[in-house]
């Protein structure tokens, strides 16, 4: 059966959303335009909701013998149910090269960042729990940074850690992966890509959210040297490769893009023909931001 | 241009998600699917995220001289950011139904039922703070309920209050209401229906979940008395486009069905030319769940 189309990449302007806190009238349009990388329309004004500073914050740094056993530690706090605000796990290279960029003294192993909020009686029970269960984790050190300039300082090294290797690797570009696993899977996938890392022979460092499963391997490579472009991409493939395998996604964060159009297909089976199909719909023309997600048509 | 439209109510099975806790791969069509009301396709299978229970939980009743002080109070920890895991308004012809059909004994007076989920010192500092706060709103009453079956009976009190409407109305259906309205404009809209309610000359209720800024109305009514009917419509049409008029949505969580057809032009205004036309791509034949939402084509 046919019917007309109403070509939508025609100016036309939604909104799509109000300003309600919940709504079960009509489709979730919001969240089908987030994330869209604008192959379905162009944000002209949007509207953010809001979080308040919260009264209280934590931040903390802990040291641990491997980065499995660091990822297992979250994991740990994680299924105990204390809410932390933030988990970023810096494994030992991008430690050295935080030192060196930020003047840092940091120990140079495996570490994870904290930062917890709420109120100070709530934060101190939560922060004792976090240390019993961290040391049931290998962990060696739990360092609480207690000025507002030592937590500065913590969250803006772990900021600068892409442009800390960018600066100090002359001649190298950086390429970075992105994928997210189960997190039951997370410390097993970490393990692999450590030893996969070990065998590239180029400067490397791995790092992630580690309470989304999101993690991120740094390659420092001469773009014109095709020999580490291809070792990068292999690289690439195989966390990617990894990641669907285990019911993960090729992408946390980054996007898809052009680089990731290839593995579409695979990662949504059945469920990518209908993002097709509701692309083709909504831009039958293939105007907005053709090539990206899908192939131009 | 005209493209081949590839229908998709013919038995297709997708897995519109994955097993990571965050992705930018692809559309989001888990959200596109959730709520649509079964006008997109069935769901054969779910995979939930569960949460686990909190290792402290703590309930209380506040009561307030009128309703909208007892919003005005929730609006005031909210914008705290005290964390609040429920936050109930009943109000006092709510509570006298209540009493009545549970054999509680609780305050005929518009009252919030509450809960905080966390660790003990955590839950003391916020309650702590709760009572104060509720205290400048004019809470009379702050009552704990420190055993875990007076924290049963009041949650019991709560899901059973449309039951202890029915059960307690001889002869009447229960007719609600159910919009949204931004947090800000709640205890407006609240005594803008209290007042409406008091005109109408039929029993009636008035409740909410005043955290999402979601409210309902009860109205008691005799569906074969044409004009209790016209009454109770009206009452609705009113809230409704007062919600709509400020922003908010048509339905909180109840769905648009057949009863809230006729306001989602109003309320999506372009959106809904959209929301039909991803409609009617998926479902060229209106074989899935006809004339909900959209009127059968």
């Amino acid at each position: 059966m046919f019917f007309p189309v109403d070509p939508r990449a025609d100016g036309t302007i939604l909104h799509t959303g109000n300003l309600a806190a919940k709504s079960s009238s009509g489709y979730n349009l919001n969240s089908l335009f987030v994330g869209s990388e604008g192959t379905l329309g162009l944000f002209t004004e949007i509207t953010l909701k809001v979080y308040g500073i919260p009264e209280y914050t934590m931040a903390a740094r802990a040291v641990f013998p491997s980065s499995e056993d660091a990822v297992n530690a979250v994991v740990s706090i994680l299924q105990a149910g204390i809410p932390i605000a933030r988990s970023e796990l810096v494994d030992a290279r991008s430690i050295q090269q935080v030192n060196h960029y930020n003047g840092t003294s940091y120990k140079v192993a495996p570490t994870i960042f904290l930062e917890f909020h709420g109120n100070e009686a709530g934060l101190n029970q939560d922060v004792g729990f976090t240390k019993e269960l961290f040391s049931d984790h290998g962990c060696r050190e739990f360092i609480f940074e207690t000025d507002s300039k030592g937590v500065h300082q913590l969250w803006e090294a772990r900021h600068n850690l892409a442009y800390a290797f960018i600066h100090g690797t002359s001649g190298k570009k950086m390429m970075t992966t992105d994928v997210v696993v189960p997190i039951s899977e997370l410390a097993s996938a970490i393990h692999d890509a450590r030893l996969k890392l070990n065998e590239l022979g180029i400067d490397e460092a791995l790092l992630g959210h580690v309470g989304d499963g999101n993690y991120h391997a740094i390659l420092m490579i001469d773009k014109n040297n095709p020999s580490e472009v291809k070792i990068a991409d292999q690289f690439n493939q195989h966390i990617v490769e990894y990641a669907l395998a285990r019911g993960g996604t090729c992408t946390g964060e980054h996007g898809v893009g052009i680089g990731k159009k290839k593995y579409q297909k695979r990662e949504h089976v059945e469920a990518f023909d209908l993002m097709l199909l509701i692309k083709k719909t909504m831009d039958p023309k293939c105007l907005l931001n053709p090539d990206k997600i899908f192939d131009k048509y």
